[in-house]
């Protein structure tokens, strides 16, 4: 059952960079495979190294010196963190280092920045955010610590790597420094959140935190570590022992078990053809006409138990969602999950089915959901219905399967608490945000199967048509919503999705990623004169100057 | 010196736009000079009622039909509301109406947008937030609550108009509604917080809100009301006495005094030649070849008293930020303003003052400040320094000038609270976010002038050169700065300068404004086939489907 669930994420993931440009992309990969990263574990300290191939690239037309990366090599990286979580119990502390000489990783390869189209960028961007979201996650809640053992300088990505470790050391060598030199350099903004984790998270002060970001040596030695920007700078002589003493205090202070045994997280089954994606538990069906994808997710049945939510789709405006099974058996697995809480494999599930419906959040795909006869919208499976941009709900049944039980959503614990959105709310608390009154009428109905009328009233579900209405209903919103500009769907939706406070997450995704786009999207970027085509020709990129 | 105070900023508005686009707009205005809007006082109740010129609008190529506006219709209203605050504190109630029939507002004019260059959209986007923002600020904080009296459709900026607003009445005809059409029509966010605040305010539940925005027809009577889009839907026969019974309501509930005189916004003496403005207290020397402006604030003389900060540029990358005066004179007057905040003009200036140091926390200027001898940031001028992205401070004083005393900053009470910026914090709050320890050392030292050396180790200010180094600093400071793309220090600054938590003020200027930007950019909206420049010719916008 694990090794589906974990291993579905990360296919689904594949679709968002792939649909949204040439060529298609396997995001399926295992360290044996790992053409960039070393992965060694040594007991409880795991390391990995980072060691880009330069001619290993995902696409032509560009290097990856200087272990600089692009969505390849962090395709493997995202498979280390995964696999280090499920298989590997024993870790609890993991160094992050490069076996290059003197340099840790240069960041996102800027000639492959600058051949990509602007979709690619963008999805590039999200898929190495999630990465980095994911190690972040490990450390909070998996007493699985990430530590930045920087033998060299980090800069640009390099560095944001860094910043979403717990822990940063440098080596202190006079010429090793961690910088973004994005703004001076290229023209854009570090894509990988580092503007807001180093204000939000390292607490660096706004004004130092300004020169730095403009100064492209970056900084080095005590005065980064002054500055916050580092924890500590380490001299070479005492780099290996030092590296390997803080490893083990952080190793120390974890609370993952002893002696338990790891799963494996072996490749899905993927059946793939020109409209149709699927996987054991998980379908989607493309239409490329109307550009949408209907997905459907069946619950647990008799046979092999499946608790975990995934999705997949691509090159679709939007998705219809769905699922089917049995809500009652879902609640028990969902209860399984949480009666179990302490031990470190269902806490690891839960997490994983935490960040998987995280992506429902910021995917930027209009998500509508269809609530049925037959559907299984319950428990964890629930929140998808609860993440979509609108749901509809049958009320009654249709009219050629009138036998048929009518469709139920029931409130389980899953939506009370442990699966969080990135603003920390739960999407019951954002749904109902500044109506206290309607989520205590929610909770108390939590365990009880509710039909439609049910449902509108309390509102879980956006509308509740009846057979003679559905049909129309769905085809006019889908055909309607086709029809508007992609794009600003997509920024309806990065506002709408969010009502309530903000995090360094939504930060990353909604302020740092938006005022990103734009600039990608800007002549002074991505013009043919400007930043990022001039980036090692010689010459200077040619700026309209006037601030807007 | 309040009237100076108080017309400042109005003035220091209009450098943005007029800057960022072909010609220069006036920002000074006054009611008997309106050709947009009817302002009527009656007792504690005004009424602000919209009859919008189509002839008259600010540049040539649109016609302002149906009560759309340009940034002329929203300079009026700016002016209205700031006279509101200072020169009428009998008001209590302001009612926002219309003069034509079956329409409020249609919002914003499309063919204004449509002709639009770029920067002229964005900055025409932060004024009109700006006012919106000035109205929810004297509800909020004046005793001088807006009451939206919708007695026709109040469609895009229209009804984000009202949503700005306390209170929202629509009348009930069959035929008025409320909508936010851009998304649909146009192909583009509603680009003055109404997504923000439909959610974060009203809290309209996150999948009605999406049905709302995609419907361009929008929602009126009881069904707007049910979902909280108004307060409530009045039939046309108890129209004028609902309203009427409102606004008294209103205005019984304020704390406004009785018996206060108002003090008349006088026209503030500006000179202006091609590389120099100059305001009483104010001056700006424009540096094109460099584009870069310096600012410099004069504190309060002997002379006429001024405690106000006021700031003017254009069309300059980034503003260089002196002040000079007497410190202890300035902390004086501040002392006076804060021993009086009970007294309505003390409270309306102080206001005042926060609301120009909110905007040049969001605008779209790099901000350094130069603290030299002779300066004077202390207490509220001190915010300037603490607003900047950098500030140099010299240590010392210059050779030429040994017998000068050093300059000093020194923290006031006004840098410990009646000042926030947008996200609700103090800049020091802002500054030292998460290191408490670094608040409380600078809180202990208020009131005492402070030398570079301090300064600097407080973590005051960024750099505290000497004079040897002062000059060369500052130099290469300026000149890398304007040497990086105007865009991506745009994006930096905008992370930069909100760490910490966000509000709706924080939202729309950082999130919704960001992808408003992004979209605004896109050819799916401004392309020759896009939204905006195909609507009302009755062809179909061609959109690149591809979801980014």
């Amino acid at each position: 059952m694990t090794a589906a669930a974990a291993g579905q994420t990360s296919t689904r993931a594949a679709a968002d960079p792939a649909g949204a440009s040439a060529g298609r992309v396997s995001f399926q990969t295992e360290p044996e495979r790992y053409r960039h990263w070393k992965l060694s574990i040594d007991g409880p300290v795991a390391t990995l190294s980072m060691d880009v191939d330069a001619d290993g690239g995902l696409r032509d037309g560009y290097e990856l010196k200087m272990n600089s990366y692009d969505l390849g090599v962090d395709i493997e990286l995202y498979d280390a963190v995964q696999r280090l979580r499920f298989e590997h119990p024993e870790v609890r502390t993991v160094v992050l280092t490069s076996m290059k000489e003197k340099i840790f990783c240069a960041g996102a390869n800027i000639r492959m920045l600058a051949v990509s189209p602007h979709p690619w960028k963008v999805n590039f961007c999200k898929f190495t955010n999630e990465t980095r979201l994911g190690m972040e996650d490990a450390s909070a809640h998996s007493g699985q610590t990430y530590l930045a053992a920087l033998n060299g300088t980090a800069s640009g990505g390099g560095y944001e790597l860094a910043l979403a470790c717990d822990h940063i050391m440098l080596i202190d060598d006079r010429s090793s420094a961690v910088s973004l030199p994005e703004l001076p350099l290229l023209g854009v903004l570090p894509g990988t959140g580092g503007l807001t984790r180093v204000v939000d998270k390292r607490h660096v002060r706004r004004d130092r935190a300004d020169y730095f970001a403009t100064r492209a040596e970056g900084l080095g030695g005590d005065k980064a570590a002054a500055w916050n920007l580092i924890d500590e700078a380490v001299p070479r002589a005492k780099w290996a022992e030092t590296v390997a003493e803080r490893a083990a205090e952080l190793a120390a202070r974890s609370q993952r078990p002893a002696g338990a045994q790891g799963i494996a997280l072996t490749p899905l089954d993927k059946q793939r053809d020109e409209d149709r994606i699927a996987y054991p538990f998980v379908t989607a069906e493309l239409d490329r006409a109307e550009g949408t994808a209907t997905i459907t997710i069946a619950g647990p049945g008799e046979g092999p138990p499946a608790g975990a939510a995934g999705l997949a789709g691509s090159g679709a405006s939007f998705w219809t969602l769905r699922t089917t099974g049995d809500a009652a058996l879902l609640l028990a697995y969902d209860r399984l999950l949480l009666d179990n809480r302490g031990d470190w494999l269902a806490n690891e599930i839960v997490h994983f089915l935490k960040r998987t419906l995280k992506r429902l959040d910021v995917t930027s795909r209009s998500l509508i959901a269809l609530i049925e006869p037959g559907s299984c919208f319950a428990g964890s499976l629930l929140e998808i219905a609860l993440a979509a941009d609108r749901s509809y709900m049958l009320s009654g049944v249709f009219e050629e399967d009138a036998a048929a039980a009518p469709a139920t959503v029931t409130v389980g614990e899953m939506n009370l608490g442990p699966l969080p959105m990135g603003n920390g709310l739960t999407r019951l608390q954002a749904r109902f945000t500044g109506d206290d009154a309607a989520l205590d009428q929610v909770r108390e109905v939590a365990g009880q199967p509710l039909e439609a009328d049910a449902a509108e009233q309390l509102g879980l579900v956006t509308f509740a048509p009846d057979d003679i209405d559905w049909a129309d209903e769905i085809r006019i919103a889908v055909e309607e919503r086709s029809s508007f500009s992609p794009d600003a769907l997509t920024g309806l939706e990065a506002n709408y999705r969010f009502a309530g406070p903000e995090t360094m997450e939504t930060k990353i995704f909604g302020r740092l990623t938006a005022w990103q786009n734009w600039i990608f999207n800007r002549p002074n970027a991505s013009g043919p004169d400007g930043a990022l085509r001039m980036f090692g020709t010689g010459r200077r990129a040619q700026f309209d100057r006037r601030r807007v």
